[in-house]
Parts: structure tokens; sequence; C-alpha cells
């Protein structure tokens, strides 16, 4: 019987909140731990596990590979916030990680981040994981450079790498841990792909930017939509109990915040 | 025939200089290759190319190891750089990447050098390569940290983190890649670690800060000269052909720039 997905994010909630950081690391460490606790929905690990057990693993034997992936996320903010970048004061109703700790803490802290993620997708004997999380990382960052100078005529492209290359990475760290074969990997990778397009279509929804800005909300509801129902179409053509994926589709297409 | 430093050093500018970045960075490309072409003298690369020699591999199959290993160099430099830290408007004699680029490019550059050492470390079959790489990365962050708090009372520890950890990986990314046992890696590593007090000691001399502020400048001289005398001595109980090491331990202690 898989987890569903409230029990699987409780399970990485408490993964992060144990989580032993490098000792070298000494009192940057509660830089670190600030923003990773700061929480939000934890979607990427929750997306992590679930794929896991839905291609046969135990989800707690993903916990560092989805760990990693939320580490990577949490590092896009901290950077993302600080005031070279978007000069945000607040993230998730709390000071941001650079107006707690000063700009050179935070800096550090987003590097720090990014370090113990690939630490961590380096604990499995095979660096598959390590492999799809450096991808996933420059292609995000890809997309961060288009936006910060303002190359965003191709909306898709840049979605596709500012968020959907963390969500690919998601699901293909689930996949390696798995050990799903490379051959039955690209329904899965495609699946996470809809996905990816689905968060972000109704992130701009409720923040009236992006998609939203740019054809309008209905419109952006429309691609929400649609990517939503491909996304359930590839899970029924993966030959494995995707219930709670299924699950995962439903919610993110309907939240609200 | 183990190859001179110089050719060494030949080799790594050739390797970085035709090294394909992620094409999903984008224009991002060219501030990673700016702080990366600055050159300087490749201590840490051509180390790890004279240890996978003298250890009985072929240096190129280090290549991409030992250019992971300066490309955290340089993240960490283009990072070190920005306002947020130290503020230096120049470095090698050029304006920084920030200076260069802007603060955000900089930023992310920073960044994208540091996921593409991964990348380059990853590329290996084994995970030894990335986890010695990540565990330094980490260690130098925590030195950094240590720097921008004032903790330096125990400059020893500083100097161990920021710059001997890195020291340290160089030696150690070529033990694995040379396939060097694990219970034969310890001598090796000891050489490192004079290496790199060596290394930071003669920093400081040529800098009047660090040691030379706190001993002054004669103590800090005979620190380098104690750290060169040990490094020699860890050599010659090497079962291996380490004339190529001996001549970078001389240079180093030699070196007036």
């Amino acid at each position: 019987m898989n987890r569903n997905p409230e029990e699987l994010r409780t399970l990485v909630e408490g993964y992060l909140a144990e989580l032993a950081f490098t000792p070298e690391l000494g009192g940057l460490e509660q830089a670190l731990r600030y923003p990773l606790a700061a929480g939000g929905k934890r979607v990427r690990p929750v997306l992590s596990l679930a794929v896991a057990e839905a291609a046969g693993a135990v989800a707690e034997h993903c916990l560092p590979a989805a760990a990693a992936v939320e580490l990577v996320h949490t590092f896009s903010l901290v950077h993302d916030d600080l005031p070279a970048m978007d000069d945000d004061a607040e993230r998730r109703g709390r000071p941001s990680a650079h107006i707690a700790f000063g700009d050179a803490t935070a800096l550090l802290a987003g590097d720090a981040l990014l370090a113990e993620a690939f630490r961590l997708a380096l604990s499995y004997p095979a660096p598959m994981v390590g492999r799809e999380l450096a991808q996933a990382t420059l292609g995000m960052i890809g997309g961060q450079f288009r936006d910060v100078t303002g190359d965003t005529a191709d909306l898709a492209a840049l979605h596709r790498l500012k968020t959907g290359a963390l969500f690919s990475a998601a699901v293909g760290v689930a996949l390696w841990v798995a050990e799903v074969p490379e051959g039955e990997q690209p329904a899965w990778r495609a699946f996470g792909d809809e996905l990816g397009l689905l968060f972000q279509a109704i992130d701009d929804v409720l923040d009236g930017d992006g998609y939203a800005a740019a054809v309008g909300v209905d419109e952006a509801r429309r691609l929400a939509d649609d990517a939503a129902a491909r996304a359930h179409a590839r899970l029924e053509a993966i030959p494995a109990d995707t219930g709670v994926l299924t699950e995962i589709v439903a919610s993110l297409a309907a939240r609200t915040a």
C-alpha cells in the first residue's frame, strides 16, 4: 500500500529536520536550516517519494535524493532573494535569509545548500542521482539567467528551465533510486514534464504573472488543465500503481495558494 | 616519464579552454569563461595531474576531476569578489566578474561554476571524485564563513578550511582516479595537507596578511619552510616516482608572486 502525499510530506519534514549538515560549516548551519525549515508544500520531494513508491522502491531509500532536490530548490530561493537578484525582503511570510543573517551569510548559505545537495546525491553508490541533479541545477540557473536578463519572449522555454528542470529531476532521481531501466523511464519523465508545466501555469494564475500576464488568466488556466489532463493520461499508460501520483496531479491542479 | 609541471599546466589550460558547458546556460556561459580564463598558476589542477601520474594513472584521465577542482576554486573567487562579500573590483589585474557582467550575472555564474564542477566530477563511473569535491567545497565555505564573521582566532583551523580543503581534494580526486587503494592514501593526503599549509603561508608572506600579520613575516616564512620540509619527507616515504611533486613543492616554496 503506497503512502498518501500527506504521509510522504511528513516523512520529508522529519528527514529535513534531522538532516546532519557537514560539521565544518560551523555557525553557518543555522542559515541553512532557516530557509529550509520555512517549509512550503515540499512538492518536489513528495513527488520524488511518490514516484519511488509507485516504481516499486521503498520511499525511505529515496529520502536523500528527494532532500537533495529540495535543497537545490531552497538554494535557488535564497540566492534569488538577494539584493543582487530580486531583492526580496520576505519569503513565505518571514524575513528572507539575507534580512535575517546578512547578505554575505545568505550568499554562503545558498552555496552550502547546493554543495550539501550534491553530498546527499552522492551518498548513493551510482552517480546517476548526482548527474540528474547537476543537469537540473544547470538548467534552472540557465532559466534564472534568462529571467534576470529579460530574455522572456519564449515563456515556455523559460519555464521549462526555471521550474521544469527541477520537477523533471524530482522524477528522474526517484527512477534511478527505484532502478527503473532507462528504456522504461521516458513515460515517467514525460509525466514529470507535464506536472512541471501544470505547477508553473497555476503559479502564474495565482500570482497574476508569467503565463497569466502573457496570455490572460483564462488561457493560463486552460494551459494548466490541459497539462493536468496529459499528466493523467501519461500515468494511465504506466503499468504501475500510480494512484498517489494521480492524487498529486489533482491537488496541484486544484491548489489555490 | 612523468610530465613536468609546465607541461601539465599546458594540458590544464587546453582542457579548460575547450570545456563544453551545459548548453542550457545560454549567454551566461561567457560569464563562466571570463573568470576561468583569467588563469593564475593553476596550482590545484596541476597538483591533481601530477599526483595522478605519480600514482600511475594517465594524466588525461584525471583532467575532468582536476578541472572540477579549478572550477570550485573559481566559483569561490567570483562569489568572494561580490559586493555582498569582499566587494573587490579587480581580480588578477582585470575587472572582477561582477564589474564586467553585473552582480546578478556574477552570482549566477558562480553558482553555475559550482554545478559544472559537480557535472565534471560525476562523469566518472564511481561517486568518489564527487564526494571528495562536495566535502572540500563545504569545508571551504565553512572557512569563508569564519572569515566573514571575524572568527579568525584559530588561524590554522581557518586556513585548513579556506585553502587546505581544496588542496586536499586536489590530491584526493587524483588518488581515486588513479585507483590508489584507500589504505595507501593517507601518506599522499598528508603530503597534500602540508602543501596547502605551505601555499597559504607563502601567500600570507607575499600579501602581508594572515600568518604574516599574526606572527610576523619571518615566523610565517619559517612556517612555510617547515611545511615544505615535511612535504618533502612525506614524498620520500611514498614508494612511487614523486619527482614532479618534489618540483612542485620547491617551486611553491620559492614563489614570489
